[in-house]
């Protein structure tokens, strides 16, 4: 998977313990281009940690990754045989209280940010809570502003009326990056039909989740049962607003997921989930992407539809997002002035 | 002043009270580009409120300024009839003791940062401590981190022997970018002619202030007074390695210059400098930098000399300056990659 003539594959979802090993499945994968999360609960302050210390990896790794800022960057990651890494937040702590951050944090690369993660944010609703009042005064003014700079509204963790209010809202597209089908796996994370027909209505798009929870039978499901599943959500969404968002987490040790689910907003230690699931044995790297591309086409998917699966439609997805809006901008926001189309 | 065909008005450092009147004053006075700092001794969190203000007044007022981040933005406002705001700092402290900040700051916009102001730093040592050591171990590091970014060693409120080690240390050009000559006005704030050497000598630029503490006679020092010590900066520097940083701080407060001498590294008030100097009559705001081109006229420089002094000068130092070297770096690094020149 190289040269301009391919459509690139595209993950727009995971949370891996990197390291060089990792940046090297990447290329063996043939991975163009990841969204990655940088933070979950973290604070500003910590966020430009950790942003810092990608930045380390970035300087350090020139041959395998870079900082991914444009759609562009994909088709140049592409053409120089390297990963354009593109940073997202699976919660709104990052911003704080502060509807400025939104434009600081879009101008240090963050490109994807959930309104919330699993519980009630300043902004949304999560999906683990037992009401949804919808989005919340401040929740309006913040999508209006990530509209306004170019940065994507995920929902993957939110919960259904806030999800569909936020869709409604918006001027751009939105993205659910990392979930499946409800009807296919009932948990509270996978996604009914009418959010995802209002996805595909308004130009977002779904991307596949291959975490066990959110798989049919865990860990033991089929790559088959998987490529049902997107044809389904094809049928419901139409080929062109699905994509891939693995949420690996290769190599985190298990306080990790303790820390995901806990935060600092509980001083109680979660009773489950309390271990990362062992992978599929047919997903278990970022070298494996390919047998997600074979599956599909088993499926029944032609060539061309399980290339925009496995990232066309994420990158024209990514042509429309990234960019301000008519500002008069820094250079960074400055790229491709592409008008956001798809919008409502 | 308008229109590529002219060389743009460059003013190198200020930093006032800002607001709708000051921009059009800008407008009015033909000023393409600022260089404003946007920190004292704020901290990291701190500073980044105050880019969030601007940028607040970019979105407010988009007609008359933008955020500056490349050379080539200074040729862009002055065909759109705008003013290109670069930011700067006058000390480190906005990058605490965190060598990871120097890009984030960059990425933020930040193009020059003072090693010291006035006091030790953990980098450098200013111009009003007793004894000077030199660099100090962080300091090389930060020297070599800000030229791989493309951020700007700026000593201004530097003492001498640190400044002569930046100008040895630095592989990329550095600048004093507000100060004047020792030898016309003796205070510890302007520069002997050791200093001014070094700076020429290596591709570096000396830019004149027009504070009154910096000037002989104080407020009443003449346009005249002023112009002939520019030109004999001339025949110590060259007329390539000279330009204007006016230290205007139009609008402010006399609380904000007791915050600059104080800070918080002492609770007691400051005994002097404790209010303003009134400007002199031929230079009180962004409207008057015509006033000063045609003093440097009047003093014998020649019209091409002149416009070095008032801009084109700043313009090409800028253009050897703010992109990153050598990197694989993020879309706001990657606009005009130039290699550096006048490197030792």
């Amino acid at each position: 998977m190289s040269g301009n003539d391919q459509v690139p594959v595209i993950d727009c979802l995971q949370y891996c313990n990197y390291s060089e090993e990792i940046f090297r499945d990447l290329r063996i994968g043939g991975v163009n281009a990841i969204h990655t999360t940088i933070s979950y609960h973290e604070d500003f302050r910590e966020t430009v940690e950790n942003i810092v210390r990608w930045n380390r990896w970035f300087e350090t790794y020139p041959d395998l990754i870079f900082a991914g800022r444009t759609a562009g960057d994909v088709r140049r990651a592409q053409s120089e045989g390297r990963t354009a890494v593109f940073f997202g937040l699976q919660n709104c702590s990052s911003m704080e209280d502060d509807i400025g951050l939104v434009q600081v944090l879009h101008e240090l690369g963050v490109r994807f940010m959930q309104l919330s993660y699993n519980n009630q944010s300043l902004l949304a609703t999560g999906c683990y809570e037992a009401n949804d009042p919808g989005i919340t005064r401040m929740g309006r003014e913040v999508i209006a502003e990530m509209n306004r700079v170019g940065m994507v509204i995920d929902m993957s963790h939110s919960a259904t009326r806030s999800t569909l209010e936020a869709i409604e809202l918006s001027k751009r597209p939105i993205a659910v990056t990392h979930a499946n089908l409800h009807e296919w796996h009932p948990v509270p994370r996978n996604k009914p039909v009418d959010v995802m027909k209002a996805l595909a209505e308004t130009g977002g798009m779904l991307g596949f989740s291959l975490y066990p929870h959110h798989l049919r039978d865990g860990s033991a499901c089929s790559l088959e049962s998987f490529c049902s599943m997107v044809a389904r959500a094809a049928e419901i969404m139409g080929v062109k607003n699905i994509g891939i968002g693995s949420d690996l987490c290769q190599d985190q040790p298990d306080e990790v997921v303790q820390w995901m689910r806990r935060g600092k907003w509980t001083k109680e230690a979660p009773t489950e989930g309390v271990a990362f699931p062992s992978q599929p044995d047919w997903f278990g790297s970022n070298r494996d992407f390919r047998n997600v591309a074979d599956g599909l086409k088993k499926a029944g998917f032609s060539k061309n539809d399980t290339d925009d699966v496995m990232g066309g439609n994420w990158l024209r997805f990514f042509e429309h997002s990234f960019s301000s809006i008519g500002s008069d901008s820094p250079a960074s926001f400055a790229a491709p002035r592409i008008a956001a189309q798809g919008t409502k």
